[in-house]
């Protein structure tokens, strides 16, 4: 084990409601909790056992809501009960991370000012060792409290469905940690669209942005200061009503916070954001043609899951949750993801699994319980 | 209603497997007892509601096997119960029909020679009443006891997976029943694959095989002495233990029949082929592209049975028969039938659905429940 510096903490994002992932996934069973590869363990276990090798199980935090709270207490990571921190609500990360900051100022008090890792719990990533060295790296220049600090991902395809770093073309590393260049970046480019990824990708300046973030807390709460005023308010009364043990009033606190994700809230508007270079293998498994990535393949590029009978079906993804109570058949199709469980069924090209969320949100309307 | 020559039967064959309409169709409920029409009620309600224009009840037969008889019966469909004739096991439409001549014989005596109206069950057929005047015209042909008759569909497509009739080029009417010509039919053609087709249907020469037969019983077991000695023996054997009452006898004979069609043992070998011309719709719901033909469509061509969720689905047959237990969607898919039944998924190309048979041969082999 790599001990980071003594007073850094991961915080494992775990609050993500999974719709993209749906019908396997549900309220109260989001993507995190779900066994997405053949490695085994959950995308949560994988995430937290991955945190283990760099901080020790009462430095690693998970955040998540407060519906997702008792499903994650139970799976039994090895983390303290404690040390899950549950939103009131759902506040996309701007609102999760502003609740982990106000969770911690409250808990440890406020002359404590940890380096945050702020880890995600839905991708796969291979190469723990090498992964491990890149937090190192990443904590070491984020305990300077001069920064912010993404691990920006080397693209491999011209994905579309991903958030790119821009590097500044000009600019050279800033400084070395842990043998690690660390670039500055200087700006935050959402998914872009196709030919717009492909010259991204050509120019080899942009690199996909992580999720991963580090910074001490007191930098946070300063760049939250200056970029979102009304924002960094919030934090404080937030932690001043945990720390009082006010529970009603930090929910309360807590819904005022706007749906926004942290990159709009703060990276994009901040002046100190840093990169390092993560070179270890990474996938968002961010739909179903990202699943496919992490299991093997028949010969006709089929990923099947749960013994479904496949006549002249070619690359599908064919996965039976049901067991053998459902019969699944695909016959001469390719291309697809076809998803059954006990009470749902779905049907898409893999390459269109983003839609499935407007499925989820037809759902939604009609009050289905299959949600 | 039109009443057929006193001495005409209608016998309504029901003994299909139903595989092609797997999942819906299982063992024990066979496409002609399923619901797979807006106009109401199954296949077979509608065909012996046809059968009704022409036919009394107690002068209509339905034949079917051992295993679905119950099913039939209790289904209500206002033939007598002991007009519902059980083959012991499945031997094709050659077998079903050389036992219905058999019981036929075994039931009336020897003496008796009544012509058959061989109907089917498995077929959408329109227009009733043009339908009706049809059946008139073959079975005023089939009382000359001269004829086997056949009712020939004219093609509107190329059709594949039907059989088609080759009427003699050189020759015209040979008769004239009920004001509809009766035309020599020189030779039965298989399914033709798709340039064959098209060369049938612009010939101008070849009809669909409807399936539906007319003949006088004696000249039918005549035909078969000539065409199939061998089955002709066994016909005869089984009228006598038939009418002896001995069943074992019967069963034991009746396994003795190789699993032909009627066009193969019979129909392909006959000199003495008629045809008249259905002018009534007519389509052989034989899988599920055909069932598309008979629902409404949504604006993009689609069919959804079962209040299915599509999001950018275009001409798809989706079909939910679980209700609301299952919530059934469908993303961005073209072309597709899904069909979704309590306990069994079927994806497949409407196009191929022709495949859905080896599908169900996996099952099987499984030993799988949902058969």
């Amino acid at each position: 084990m790599t001990h980071a510096t003594t007073d850094a903490l991961a915080v494992i994002m775990a609050g993500g409601s999974g719709e993209r992932f749906w019908p396997l996934s549900r309220r109260h069973r989001p993507k995190q909790l779900l066994t997405l590869s053949e490695s085994g363990g959950s995308l949560l276990e994988q995430a937290v056992a991955r945190a283990r090798r760099v901080f020790p199980p009462e430095r690693t935090f998970i955040a998540t809501t407060a519906a997702l709270r008792s499903a994650i207490v139970d799976a039994r990571l090895g983390v303290p009960p404690e040390n899950v921190l549950a939103e009131p609500d759902r506040r996309n990360t701007a609102g999760a991370l502003i609740f982990v900051a106000a969770a911690l100022r409250a808990r440890l008090g406020q002359g404590a000012d940890p380096v945050l890792a702020v880890l995600t719990a839905d991708h796969h990533i291979g190469q723990p060792e090498r992964f491990a060295a890149t937090l190192s790296a990443c904590l070491a220049e984020a305990a300077t409290g001069e920064s912010l600090v993404v691990i920006g991902i080397p693209p491999s395809r011209p994905e579309t469905g991903y958030g790119y770093l821009e590097l500044d073309e000009a600019k050279g590393a800033v400084a070395v940690r842990e043998g690690l260049p660390v670039l500055p970046v200087v700006r935050f480019r959402e998914k872009p669209d196709a030919a717009t990824a492909e010259a991204f990708v050509a120019s080899g300046r942009f690199l996909w942005n992580s999720g991963m973030f580090f910074w001490r807390l007191s930098r946070f709460i300063s760049e939250l200061a200056a970029a979102a005023p009304e924002l960094a308010e919030i934090a404080a009364a937030l932690a001043a009503s945990l720390a009082r043990g006010d529970e009603s009033q930090a929910v309360e606190l807590f819904r005022r916070l706007p749906d926004i994700s942290i990159d709009h809230a703060l990276m994009e508007r901040a002046q100190c954001v840093r990169l390092v270079r993560g070179t270890f293998p990474w996938d968002d498994v961010g739909a179903w043609d990202a699943l496919m990535r992490s299991f093997a393949h028949d010969p006709d590029g089929n990923v099947a899951v749960g013994d479904p009978v496949l006549v002249g079906a070619r690359d599908c993804l064919v996965y039976n949750d049901a067991g053998e109570r459902i019969a699944v058949c695909a016959v001469g199709v390719s291309e697809l993801a076809i998803i059954v469980t006990d009470d749902a069924v779905l049907v898409t090209p893999k390459a269109r699994a983003q839609e499935v969320r407007e499925a989820v949100r037809r759902l939604r309307q009609r009050d289905a319980p299959q949600l």
